[in-house]
């Protein structure tokens, strides 16, 4: 993970970017050059004089400034993935479709390798270069192309883990005997239920064990004098998760 | 990551076990020692003959299976608290009260480095065997103490991540400034609504930016031959998880 | 709503009996006679000399104290129906499948002239028994039969209310316009996503006005001296609700 | 309920008004006036030609159409009210503070006796208006007043509900053995958590049976030809409700 990009955030706003080392920043604050190596906590001040300090990357940051070719999935469903799955360092895992990249970014960022799938060339080139900026091109493999015409080639390969965030997941599902290890988890992201249960029934029909779909609602909590309350903006839906592992 | 637990599956029950390379496993399916160097997908013997595969261990098998001495943090909300702190392979995580050790068995696994207070002398003990059966032992410091004692060693500390689990959490969300890097973020694990309140205005009150308390409820969809429908026996309320950053 | 039961409530346990004037009420504790014309709040004692106070019947009561012939809809679901579709005095209300009919007894009790459908003979022999406990037999009319067959009838009939808890609900929603007056409601209430989904799409179908399905989380609020939180028994799903009023 | 209002519905738009019988609708549609007899489903014409279709006014017209002088309860919220304490006609309903007074019209509609308070002498004046307009003029008793004040004297009032939407409301719960019939039951609304805590301290203090305080999330289905899901827009808190029983 070295060369990652780093976050610079203004001193006097809440303007924030991500850029690699060696790159130029410029905006209406004025032109400044990334140091080759910028060290967390350093400043450095445009040719107008407004001060940007640095800080080390973090997933979050994947979310809120890579650029995007689509809705990207938002760090509470990533998260989720991780925890109902255990994603670790070195895991082998195999990913579709890439979209934005950030599932991809987090994992390749807590040291697993991933082969991720785009149909899209145009969306897996932006993938590419979002890669490279979280410092995880070496780990993260943004093949173009679709899953389901490799997946002889996969078979065998040996997977800890398999996200799918496509239309047609259940059809991998199907497989995912065949390409995960024993003990290794599948997890499918799905907005609607239709798809959710279309995964469920395929990580059952491949006899998966603890096959469960889950649906998950967060709120923010609001907090002022007057007292706490859930907030009244609400949070909406995002997707279903269908989690299932090979024995 | 050496020398982790693997767990041991019977091949007619769903009966498991989480054990160490070179320990024994005792039960009435038999005698069997597991290989110093178990492979996944590999199969073993007891002496009455009953079948074992192994598996590479994961994070839910660290909830599922280490020795408990409360509670534990579920892997859904250890999941949020990587997905809303992008929790990395390198990072150093400041975490108190360890309890079982969950947390910091995950965090260990996705490469980061743990220094964890518990207070309890007998709960810290079992913690540190449950990060040897986790493999994670050279990473995660189980220090048996007070983490509001050693505030003032441990500012400067540089900490990427602290993480809290405990009645006086607000408290150690004080002097977050001190203890984190820049763009480092705090996360509170709080099961009630009053200390989670309390968790937010320390936040607020120590300058973390992007401060907020999620509340997050989660639902398994249940699917069978009449429909689809969310399930009626419910899920509870766990905590609530507050977040901030250091600017 | 004359001669409606009363609620009779054991002074020295949580024992309560739903029994109408002049009925017997015969337990362990004892034996007594509902008096003609039963007072609130007046105690009866049995003739082991255990006492029993009067209360006037409720909704909540039909909700607990009715003979069941199914899971009755709860009395937040009833309550919403209420809520959307402003349910009033003066009613004239089209329902099916009357199940243990307490959706019948509430709207009865709030002065609606119900018509309601039960296909199976002694669902419906019990709920009318249940009506007369409730004391709104005489507005509550309780059909032995499939409503669908009786459509041609009841068209005209200038329903302000049509209330379904059928599997084929979505059929009776398509004849909705020529079952309700202007600006009357349709409530449909489907434990599965399915049923919700063909009742929705049928009353666009219909050009049912403000079609929307609504799905209804309540969570128990958990007071101690610790603090607040949410129960951690959870509450579980019960049914979708889809509303739609004909212009 | 003579002489309510009707829902008048233009032909050719969403546009809605509320207007009593004899009134004059004055819009940039032109002006038309009410019949002192309006039948649901009559078209009336303004002087531009302009056709308008007669409802019946509902519940929900009650929350859309009537006058506000604050946020208004909702339909769910005040649909649980009913749902949860059995509301129905000949009830003596205590209530405080009316504000808009959607609650008092709705139960007013449903055949109850309301007697509620608002401390801001303008706001009641417009409730009033709101209850002429919902044709309950003459069974809810809006006064302006604070009903804390008044405890002594509706003491001994054998109210069947007491229904409370007031920062106070736990002083008012603390008399509620007072105020209620036995077998009545008590309702409280309050935003924030600590208010609803307080609330079910004091109905707890008070012996009030069956005390519980709920939580209420709703979300609508969203249907469309890709599937089907959980609205992405997401339905905020309102408040939380407490109940208890007199036993």
């Amino acid at each position: 993970m070295s060369d990652a990009a780093v976050l610079l955030v203004h001193a006097d706003s809440d303007r924030e970017y991500l850029r690699a080392p060696g790159e130029e920043l410029q905006t209406d604050l004025g032109v400044l050059t990334v140091p080759e190596a910028p060290r967390p906590g350093e400043t450095i001040e445009t040719h107008l004089g407004e001060t940007f300090a640095v800080r080390r990357l973090r997933g979050p940051d994947l979310f809120n400034h890579f650029e995007r070719t689509g809705a990207p999935m938002m760090p509470r469903d990533i998260g989720l993935v991780i925890g109902h799955t255990g994603a670790q360092s070195g895991d082998r895992v195999l990913d579709a479709g890439t979209g934005t990249g950030v599932l991809s970014g987090y994992l390749g960022r807590l040291g697993a390798e991933v082969t991720t799938y785009e149909r899209d060339a145009e969306f897996a080139e932006v993938a590419r270069g979002n890669m490279a900026l979280a410092g995880v091109a070496d780990r993260v493999d943004v093949r173009t192309g679709d899953v389901l015409e490799d997946l002889e080639d996969l078979a065998g390969g040996e997977f800890d883990l398999l996200t799918l965030d496509t239309a047609d997941a259940a059809a991998v599902v199907e497989r995912a005997p065949d390409l995960l290890t024993n003990g290794g988890y599948c997890a499918v992201y799905a907005p609607f239920v239709e798809d959710a249960r279309r995964a469920e029934e395929a990580a059952r029909g491949a006899g998966l064990l603890g096959v469960e779909t889950l649906e998950t609602i967060q709120r923010e909590l609001h907090v002022d004098d007057r007292g706490t309350r859930p907030s009244t903006a609400g949070v909406g839906h995002t997707g279903y998760l269908t989690f299932g592992r090979r024995g």
